[in-house]
């Protein structure tokens, strides 16, 4: 048979031909490299017959490709050994130890096993250590093709592979894959041996997991374990990770009082406590002034309506599974809102306008209530009740690239008071083959895209296109920003809606005094308050810029002799409007610096003698890099500087 | 028989004697002077025979009393006679047209008619004068009692009044009263004679009403009149009524486009425009500002709950009729909460207290629902879901006083720059004898009534105390702010509660180590947002004070060459946080000022040739006179004028 390699060179080989052999026809030095190949571009061992006429390509450590996918899987196999002879070790005979499914996946692998004695984390570091040991014995992994019949019995002893084995078509062919005297029922790919598997690997912990994931089966005993190529990669995984435990929106919320969940109100529903509450509230001051600066029209609209209002919406249809049950009263039935646009909509319809009066730009800090299961729900970042920073511009055609432009710079504006530097703009756009998923309107989406294209360039900003991801009613422009931990989150959009106009049968009056149908935008700048709230709190890990901290100034007297003075300087400043408290316990100063900092306190101001008769302060500031001390300041300085501080939101 | 005089004097009198036989018997002249009477207290008049032994007083002009519930009525028998004599112009006989139910209201009656032919309200004006004739008639009133055989005979051509007699106890002594040609079925009393009849009243209008109320049965014409003893009383009544047109929020609401309903929303569920937002935002911000200045501590939390907690809180119980209809989800009942109170409870019992922490004092902003039957919905004054300036103060019992005293405090500075000057405290006590209605401690209410009288005198406030009106649980202060229309409305309140913190079982730790159950504090100081604009609206007629006022500055440029000046300015304002316009349209100036008069903006700047080179403004503001203007103001200083005005919320 033949083989085309990457460069278009073809080989003559015989039947039934491995990656290996390829690599050894190329050179003995390839074939030692080899860790892995693909044919026809699928993942794929060195020891699996070839297809015949199969494009391949060998992997090797400096030409890697997918080849982590296939050391995370052999890892799984060489820890399954592992976990066998530390078995032995106790006692156990092999039999004794049943195995479910062990699958690559992301950054690592896990396997399922039915334990003669459940495994405890503190056994993991043994276990490593054994996997470290196979690996030093550079055990081969070989591959053997078997009939159902001979598979069935050689996995006779476990009950969860032999129920794998019958589910099989009868003509399968059905292949193990073994490493030293492990044999494992698997598909493949494989690394060709133990030896060139990385080191860089951790397991991580163990969980119980149903078998085949039915609440109805045994429960398993699931290892996690991650590897990379290097250890450098490892460590880089453990560091973020370790990051996102002490990032994380719910633990900080505990720690920092922000806010919590009751089992007597109802999951899904926080309550915001005070220090979270303020967060929010600047939150939604500070976007609330920006866009009337930016002559948005704020409104406030019920957070609920007759079902009917969604009929003609199409929520109703397409989108109910989401939202609450209906309320049923005398005379109408009522029904929470999941989305805020037809009550906008309604705001638009109840007076005529004139071509003059647009753009019109109805803003809401909009409580919307969605029907997640209760299982989805997590802290502020999945929630049933949720009050959205929306907008929706009502527009004329015409306008649709000003208005577009309008909102890319307000959300620029926006980012940079919110110290958002790492961010992407997306433009979802329709796939004009897929006449199924959008609104059929040819000439409307190719103006409408071009107009879009043409408004982002204007603005000379970089953006990626992404066709097929426009929702059905109008092209999209999504931005994302990077968080501390690495991980876009699309955070502000700008969604052209050609459709709700036509349904609700919106119109104003042109110029030449005809009826026209405007176009809508929906828009959102820094997403609902709960997002926004917990992507903050993660991405800041807490330490709030000092307009947003909920506690941004700790008074710490020296002695109690200064507490008065430190009360005095307290009021000065709440009513100037600053949160500010004094610390009178009976700690000494070294521990109320050190209590301020775990409560992430932005400004200390410390006050002894000299600064009392001075009516001065010493100032401890939080700075990205640690902190800044300056001493003697005076007061009334120090204020004014706090002020302006806090009202240019810094 | 005898009677008994007022001054305790007795007279002897025949069977069957007046109140005219007693006038008559004192002197002629009071005979002369009397108009009605009362007998054993209860309302009659000159020509019923009076109960043996009766007290009886008589009613003059000079002594009045109750005299107008009687000249109201009387005066609805001439409206009568005069409908009579209306259409027995046109041409119609007596026996087509038929009466039903005429009684006296307050200020006024009303008449319903079954006509031969339709009133216009056109028509009141020549009723008003056929009624004056006939008091200028001076026509006797006379009293006749007959059978009920007689009265059904009398009333043949009337099916109504033929169906009120039928329904009277067969044995009934049925009386009727006469004047002139005119006789009604009635009870009374009435005046003597027409001539002594106040000409002081008026024809409002008409309306349909059914026969006896009742939607099966037909429609009737409803003739409704004023009338006082004076005219000064009947001008002071026209102009308040004027007055509360002028004033209505509905109206004023439309006209200045602050709020509407939508019926594909739903009744009761208003929306803010823009205009009315910014007045509920103004207000909220206010409200909130105030409370974190006075140590409240602001929350948000969830405006549903699980069912469960008002069953709990009792609102389950005792409140479930006003409570919308629960939502089934899978796994719990959800229901939107008709009080924050529960709410606010469980955020003071996620964690322990000590007594060191009280009082806390937990604010909101707080959203609920409340189930309101739909023919009593009226714009903002009631609603079905509505934001309640709400907090709960949870404290230890020996600081409720301190607590209380605070709470008036914050009434006061609110109060002051809402402008309310003209109010009243209420204090509501518990009826020591009621055993059945109030919660039953009596050292506790003991304890809390003289804390509150003292709180209150200490304060050195007027109030007055209303036993019987507390709480279920626990004594309340209302305070009643007196309108521009003069009516009293309760629109801040303080009410302690004993009862809810034992239902939820909330504790903290006092000084000995003890775990003691705090004391709470429903307070609400500015009510819910809907009724407070409603009465700021119908208190300011639309006026609002600089700093509430939905349109702030209107610049009117004197020709089309000064509008890029005004607009200058007015970017200058905006970025400033203020809420500024230019008026560009073709208008001419004058029409200009009265437009932004009609729009009812507190301030409007004129700018034309002199202005621009000097970068200045000619100032007309609103005061409370009418308007005062200044010229030549350099922009700079009124620009900082303006700025201090707003921040300072005047």
């Amino acid at each position: 048979m033949q083989i085309t390699l990457p460069d278009g060179k073809q080989l003559d080989l015989p039947q039934g031909a491995t990656a290996l052999d390829v690599a050894r026809q190329i050179s003995e030095r390839l074939a030692g490299d080899a860790i892995a190949a693909t044919a026809n571009g699928e993942l794929t061992d060195l020891m699996t017959p070839l297809p015949e006429g199969a494009q391949v390509s060998l992997i090797t450590k400096k030409n890697p490709g997918d080849a982590a996918a296939v050391f995370r899987h052999s890892l799984g196999h060489v820890m399954s050994q592992a976990v066998g002879e530390f078995y032995a070790a106790k006692g156990y005979s092999a039999d004794q130890l049943k195995r479910g499914v062990g699958p690559a996946i992301e950054n690592g692998w896990y396997q399922d096993f039915d334990l003669p004695e459940p495994l405890s984390e503190d056994d993991l570091p043994e276990i490593e250590r054994l996997m470290r040991d196979i690996i030093g014995r550079k055990l081969d992994f070989s591959r053997r093709e078997v009939s159902k019949a001979e598979a069935t019995e050689f996995f006779a002893h476990d009950p969860y592979k032999a129920e794998l084995i019958r589910d099989l078509p009868e003509d399968e062919v059905v292949t193990l894959y073994m490493q030293g005297d492990y044999t494992d029922l698997c598909r493949g790919p494989h690394f060709p041996t133990t030896g060139r598997l990385p080191t860089a690997f951790k397991l991580m912990s163990t969980s119980g997991a149903y078998w085949r994931g039915n609440e109805n089966n045994p429960i398993l005993q699931r290892i996690y374990g991650v590897a990379f190529a290097t250890q450098k990669e490892l460590d880089e995984y453990l560091h973020l990770l370790e990051e996102a435990k002490r990032r994380d929106h719910r633990r900080l919320g505990k720690e920092l009082d922000l806010f919590f969940t009751s089992d007597v109100i109802g999951p899904g529903l926080p309550i915001w406590l005070p220090s979270g509450a303020t967060i929010r509230r600047e939150l939604e001051r500070f976007i609330v002034d920006v866009e009337l600066k930016n002559g948005y029209q704020h409104v406030y609209s019920p957070a609920l309506a007759k079902s009917e209002l969604y009929k003609i919406s199409g929520h109703w249809d397409h989108y109910q599974e989401d939202m609450f049950p209906i309320m049923h009263l005398d005379q109408e039935e009522l029904v929470l809102r999941p989305m805020n646009c037809p009550h906008h909509i309604q705001i638009y319809a109840h007076k005529p306008h004139s071509y003059r009066e647009l753009p019109l730009k109805i803003a809401e800090l909009g409580t919307m209530y969605r029907y997640e299961q209760s299982g989805q729900l997590t802290g502020l970042s999945r929630v049933r009740s949720m009050t959205l920073n929306d907008a929706h511009i009502f527009c004329r055609p015409d306008q649709i690239q000003e208005e577009f432009k309008a909102v890319v710079r307000m959300i620029q504006e926006v980012y940079e008071v919110l110290g958002f530097k790492d961010y992407s703009y997306r433009l979802s756009l329709r796939d004009p083959q897929d006449t199924e998923k959008y609104y059929q309107d040819d000439q409307m989406w190719d103006t409408a895209e071009a107009q879009l294209r043409e408004a982002l360039s204007d603005l000379g900003v970089d953006y990626y296109e992404s066709p097929g991801d426009a929702a059905f009613y109008g092209p999209k422009l999504d931005v994302q920003v990077r968080s501390a931990l690495g991980k876009d989150e699309t955070i502000s959009t700008a969604q052209l809606d050609f459709l709700l106009p036509q349904k609700f049968d919106l119109e104003y009056v042109a110029e030449d005094g005809s009826r026209q149908r405007p176009v809508m935008i929906h828009r959102g700048v820094i997403s609902t308050m709960e997002r926004m709230t917990a992507f903050l709190i993660e991405n800041t890990a807490g330490n709030f810029p000092f307009w947003l901290a909920p506690r941004q100034v700790m008074i710490i007297p020296i002695a109690d002799r200064h507490n008065a003075y430190a009360e005095e300087l307290r009021a000065e400043l709440v009513a100037a409007g600053l949160r500010a408290e004094v610390d009178t316990s009976s700690d000494r100063m070294n521990a109320k610096v050190r209590d301020a900092e775990l409560k992430k306190i932005p400004v200390m101001l410390i006050v002894g003698d000299k600064e009392q008769e001075a009516r001065a302060v010493s100032v401890r500031e939080r700075t990205p890099e640690g902190h800044q001390e300056r001493k003697g300041v005076a007061f009334s300085d120090l204020k004014s500087e706090l002020v302006t501080r806090y009202q240019s939101r810094q």
